[in-house]
C-alpha cells in the first residue's frame, strides 16, 4: 500500500524529468509523452522483458501510463514553475530510485530468482528509465557518470534482501531500506560522492 | 487478405526508406539490411515484445524478413531512381502507417487487452520502426518532430475501435479507417500540421 | 563442453573490449560493468528476447554476469597492459564471434525454428553485443562498417546447419565451423575484406 503510493509519486516525478529533457530537444507533445513514459516506466518495462515477467505492469494497469502522459503534458505547461523546484525533484528522484529498487527486488524474489539477479532486477528498475531517456534524447547517459546512482539501487536491494533473510517483517524492511537508501542518495548528491571512473585516451582502441 | 497485401506493400516501402538512411551513413550491405528490416518490422517486433506476443511475426513467417532484406539491397542498386519517386514514398508511407496501426490494434484486441493498450499497440507498430531507424543511424528521431505521425496512428486506432464497438463489420471498419487515416496523414504533410512542441532552454535542467 | 569453455573465453574478451569503450567515455565503474556486460552477453540477451527463449542465459546462470563484471573492472586496472595485446584480442574476438554464432544457431534449432531464423539467431548472438556497446557509448556501430563481421556469423551458421543436415556429428560440425569461421574472420581483418557499402549524399532523403 505504502509502496503503491510512493510508486505513483515516483513515476510522476520521473515523468516530469523526462518531459523536461524532451523539451530541451524541442520535441512535440507525442515526444514529450513518449520520453516521460519511457523515463518513468521504462525501467520496469526493461526489467519485465529481461525476466520474462508478463504482462508488463502498464499493460495490466493502463492507468500508470495515463499518469505518466498527463504528468508529461502538465510539465510542458508548468515548466517554468517546475524548474524552480529543483530541490524537490532531487528528493523525489531519490525516493523514486529506492522505491523502484525495492519493487524490482520483489518482482525477482516472487519469481524465485537468485539474490544476485534480484539485485540486477532492482538496478534495472531504478536505472534504465533514465538511461532510456538519455538515449532517446541523445544525451550522454547521466547514470553512467553521476553521483552514486546505480550503487544506491544495489545497496538498497542488498539491504532489503538481507533484512528479509534475517526474518524481519516486510513492512519494517521496506521502511528502513527506504530511509537508508534515500539518505545515501542525498548524501551522494550533497557531497558529490562518485564511483571511481575509468579514463582512457581515444587511441586506447583495440578494435 | 486486403490487409496482408497492404502490409507487404507497407514493409517494402518502409524497408526502402530505412535503406536510404543507412546509405547516408555509408553502411555496408549488412547494415543496409539491418536498418531496412528494423524500419519495416521493428515496430511490430517491439509491440510483440511489449505485449509478450510470441512467436514474433517474422520468426513465424521468415519470408517477411526476406522481403525487407531484398528491398534493402534493391535500394542500394536503384537509389538514384527511387529518390525521384519521393511523392510515391510519402503516399506508401502514409498507407503503411495506417495499415500497421490497424494490425497493431488487432493484435492487442485478440489478446483481450484494454482499449487504451490497443491504441498504444497501434502506436508502437506504426511509429517504432522509424524510431529504431533513426536511433541506429544516429539521427534525431523524425517521428518526435514531424507532421502528425504518431497522432495518425492513435486516431486510426481509436476510429477503428469505435467502428467495431458500434457493430460495424471488420471489412468496412478497416477500409474506412484506412481512407480516413491516409487522408489525415496526407493533409498533415501538405499543410504541415504539427502538434504543439515544447521548447526549453538548455539551462532548464533539473538533474 | 568445448563450447562452454570457448564461450567463457569469448564473453571475457568481449567484456574487456566493452570496458575499454566505456573508458574512452570516462564512465564510472558501474558504466564499465554495464557496457562490459552488454557487449559480452547483450547479443544472447537480444536473441532470447526476440525468440521468446526464457529464462535468459544469465538469469539462469548468474555466474556469467559475474564474469563479465569482474572482467570489466579488471580492465580498468590493467588497461595499459591489455591494450598492448591488441593482436590477442582480435583473435579472441574472432573466436568468440564464431562460438556465439554456433550457440545462437543451436538455440534456434532446439526451438524447431526455420533455418533462416537459425541464421538470424546466430547473427544476433554474434553481432548485437558490439552494436549495443556502440549505441550506449554513442559511437557509430562498428559492425555496420567493419571487415566481414556479420557475414562471418552468417557463413558459420549456414555451414554448421549444412554439416548437421549432411548427418555429420555435432562435435565435428562444431570444430570445423570454428576453424573455418575463425580463418575467414582473420583473413577478412588481414586483407581488409569488406562488404560493398552504400554511399548516399545527404540530400538523398525521401522523408
Amino acid at each position: 500500500m505504502l509502496l503503491s503510493i510512493l510508486y505513483i509519486i515516483g513515476i510522476t516525478a520521473e515523468a516530469m524529468t523526462g518531459a523536461l529533457s524532451a523539451g530541451r530537444r524541442q520535441m512535440d507533445w507525442f515526444g514529450v509523452m513518449l520520453v516521460a513514459s519511457a523515463t518513468a516506466i521504462g525501467g520496469g518495462t526493461v526489467r519485465d522483458i529481461l525476466l520474462g515477467h508478463y504482462p508488463l505492469g502498464w499493460v495490466k494497469n493502463p492507468e500508470f501510463l495515463m499518469i505518466t502522459c498527463i504528468a508529461g503534458i502538465f510539465t510542458t505547461i508548468a515548466a517554468k514553475w517546475i524548474i524552480k523546484f529543483k530541490g524537490v525533484f532531487i528528493r523525489l528522484d531519490a525516493l523514486g530510485l529506492v522505491v523502484f529498487s525495492i519493487i524490482g527486488t520483489n518482482v525477482a524474489l516472487d519469481m524465485g530468482l537468485h539474490p544476485l539477479i534480484c539485485m540486477v532486477s532492482a538496478l534495472v528498475t531504478g536505472v534504465f528509465g533514465g538511461l532510456l531517456r538519455d538515449l532517446i534524447c541523445r544525451q550522454t547517459p547521466l547514470v553512467l557518470h553521476q553521483e552514486l546512482y546505480a550503487s544506491v539501487a544495489l545497496v538498497a536491494s542488498g539491504m532489503y534482501l538481507i533484512l528479509l533473510e534475517l526474518g524481519i517483517s516486510n513492512v519494517i524492511a521496506t521502511v528502513s531500506t527506504i530511509i537508508v537508501g534515500y539518505l545515501m542518495r542525498m548524501a551522494a548528491v550533497r557531497f558529490k560522492w562518485r564511483l571511481p571512473s575509468f579514463h582512457l585516451e581515444a587511441e586506447g582502441s583495440i578494435h
